[in-house]
């Protein structure tokens, strides 16, 4: 995967035959893929601040990255709501019940995304007591990081690692060595 | 559990009618359980070094804790390993092929180890290219925090906080939600 380029939309071109199943070429329109990681609450660790800072700054090598601190779920919702008002994005919770994706997978998924629907990716960290059904009913995905109750600062820090490592996966970036 | 004296070991005695399985009551000898955290390679990144004494001082609250920062996996074996020199230890390494356990699970494999076999509990964290097969064999336990590859230094934060995490579980302290 290193050797292809990945900030971009890709388009197949087909020949006139439509038999011919294999594309001929394929463009790749650099577009930055957007991707914002957003979390409930003020930051209270210097120590969290500063990583968050950091991984945010790495991110930004690969993508047009930020990170957005809520003042709760509300805000959340009327900044990615689906009520007609407001961008299209694409809207992942995390939530120790959601699915589990190796750090591969998860690479494969912004891929994928960034193939097909490159809308906004919005990753959203909830407070202490986690969010609302109904913003989880909104979600486009509810990924899990492991089985264990993170500390939401900390869960928010480990997401911004692993878009980090997903990215230097996906550019063939010897940062992630596979186990 | 929150009402349960946790630091120490339980002795349950019976009453002389074998027949009568209930414990007529428990006698609970505080002995601090000790634990190491210990990690390969020095750490880089000053706000992990934060976070680190941040949650072993925490966890001071609850235990005999300790961070250790080791040369290489070699030094490990020669502090930990079982070769009739060194004390007694029950060694955790964490690997993401482990098992991995929920918060919950975590705070009673510390319960039961404390009850069962009060040695010291060493927990390690290898560096960017994992552990040995060796040191993986001499293990007690091989324990995951999920599917997902973490840098080593936030894994080790992570292990940190599910440990300070498991003891409030077992005090019965607020910090830990449940989800």
């Amino acid at each position: 995967m290193g050797e292809r380029p990945f900030q971009g939309r890709v388009q197949y071109v087909y020949s006139a035959n439509a038999a011919l199943e294999a594309p001929l070429f394929r463009v790749t329109i650099f577009t930055p893929m957007k991707i914002t990681v957003a979390w409930i609450g003020k930051t209270r660790n210097a120590a969290v601040q500063s990583l968050t800072d950091d991984y945010v700054k790495r991110l930004k090598q690969y993508s047009e990255a930020d990170g957005l601190s809520l003042k709760d779920e509300a805000a959340l919702l009327n900044l990615y709501g689906r009520d007609g008002r407001s961008a299209r994005r694409w809207l992942v919770l995390l939530d120790s019940r959601g699915k589990q994706l190796s750090s591969e997978e998860l690479a494969q998924l912004i891929r994928r995304h960034q193939e097909s629907n490159p809308v906004p990716l919005v990753f959203a960290i909830g407070a202490a007591d986690g969010f609302s059904d109904e913003l989880r009913r909104q979600a486009d995905f509810v990924l899990s990081l492991g089985r264990m109750t993170l500390a939401h600062e900390l869960a928010r820090v480990v997401l911004l690692e692993q878009l980090y490592r997903a990215f230097t996966i996906l550019k063939g970036h010897p940062y992630h060595l596979g186990h």
